[in-house]
């Protein structure tokens, strides 16, 4: 049993889709979320930044006395190197391999689709992790370099023409692949999943990382005996490197009714 | 006269649009550029970060040497404050005054557009600087925040249409308003003028702030007797904070036939 907080980090807000999942399926646990909302987006940077960037994240939240760190970001996840995750103090998940194990398992035809940023798919992170599983399925990455600015800009709802339009552009190979399975790679997609679903059509079946990832969270948890004691009440702790109002503007729109909690500005880049 | 290097900043790479203004009618200038490409974009951002962004270029620019200091960029233009500016041991400007004037000599029935990033609508500077020519012109802003993303991900060409939808439902305001003249208040929207021209119609002049912004320089240094030595070659010499791989692949949408020159990647967050 372990009391300290979860720790999860995205390069901007859309890890709160993760935040919310977790608080849903783990109420009793504390969770502290650091959003780089002065430095988003990672996607569209180098390799090189986006380590630079992820180390700095890290450093800032094992100060913060926790006992997991979970990058709710594709991007981060995809660059961040194994090697070093295992020699970090707390045991550290990014959102790649659960996402995988998800399609692995919902996919029929073993053609599978994979859409994320321009540094995830460069990485080819999700390919490697899927043909490890079985090298006999056929993928499909496509970078969608627009979406996140879409999202972050309120480029969303069930029927946003100028969001429709970039989807079509976006995912026409995906689907004329004939994929049955699409990894939403970015935990910023889940605002465009109703419309990305209505294109894909329904025999296609999307995966949110963001929520495989709380799943595997809470299994890694229970294996590792650190669950926090139970019937106590969680409390998130959101902190963020650009101003808390800018949080506030626009927090709600990915935690739905598990919005609250502290908010705290940062100056990230002296970790 | 003075062959020191004019600095020229932006939050990315649209201040290379007055760059190309400026090797064009100052051939014999040395231009130092600054483009922030591992923070890109600015204008999404709160004031507080802007500004500790904004003194970490203008500190990294004044350490290279040079004799002048454009801000090519309308969110660091339109948030660094004047008399911050008047302090600074070179001449300094940013592209509101000179854009303002150009509008003002442009407009016949007083009605004037603005658009740019949301952290420079939401400072009010274009409408502050018109105002102060003429309290009686009648100005529409309007912030078009996807603007800038659609611009650095290549949503741009003749007839681009996602680009064509996006203008359409931001400057609808404008255009009702029935406006003759269009301040396009950020450097990175030259790119899309053609789509926006074709929307606004021919009796709109668009006014390119970092074509009048070069204009200006030329004669500031005169007035100032900072002109290079008649007859001598500018070089440029192009400093990025993300990897020098990311500039190569884009500047050449914006400089034209004037690219050319040094790249270095620099450490921006230790200034």
């Amino acid at each position: 049993m372990d009391n300290r907080a979860i720790a999860v980090f995205d390069s901007g807000l859309g890890g709160l889709t993760a935040v919310k999942e977790l608080r849903k399926i783990l109420p009793g646990e504390d969770i502290v979320f650091f959003g780089d909302t002065a430095r988003v987006p990672y996607g569209t940077r180098s390799r090189e930044t986006i380590l630079q960037y992820a180390r700095q994240d890290i450093r800032f939240l094992l100060k913060q006395d926790v006992k997991f760190l979970l990058a709710a970001c594709g991007t981060i996840s995809s660059t961040y190197p194994t090697h070093e995750a295992a020699r970090l103090p707390v045991p550290y998940t990014g959102v790649v391999s659960c996402a995988c194990r998800a399609a692995a398992k919902a996919t029929r035809n073993g053609k599978i689709g994979v859409i994320g940023t321009s540094a995830t798919i460069r990485s080819g992170s999700y390919p490697a992790a899927l043909r490890d599983m079985d090298p006999r399925y056929q993928i499909t990455s496509v970078a969608c370099p627009l979406f996140v600015p879409l999202v972050e800009n309120g480029f969303f709802g069930d029927h946003n023409q100028v969001s429709e339009l970039v989807i079509a552009q976006y995912l026409e190979p995906v689907k004329a692949a004939g994929v049955d399975t699409l990894i939403l790679g970015c935990t910023h997609y889940p605002l465009l999943a109703p419309m990305i679903a209505r294109f894909m059509g329904p025999q296609v079946t999307l995966i949110d990382v963001g929520r495989e990832t709380a799943d595997a969270v809470k299994l890694a948890l229970a294996d590792l005996d650190l669950l926090a004691q139970p019937g106590r009440e969680g409390k998130a702790t959101y902190f963020v490197s650009d101003t808390t109002e800018s949080f506030a503007a626009n927090a709600d729109i990915f935690l739905g009714e598990y919005a609250g909690g502290r908010v705290i500005q940062i100056a990230i880049d002296t970790y």
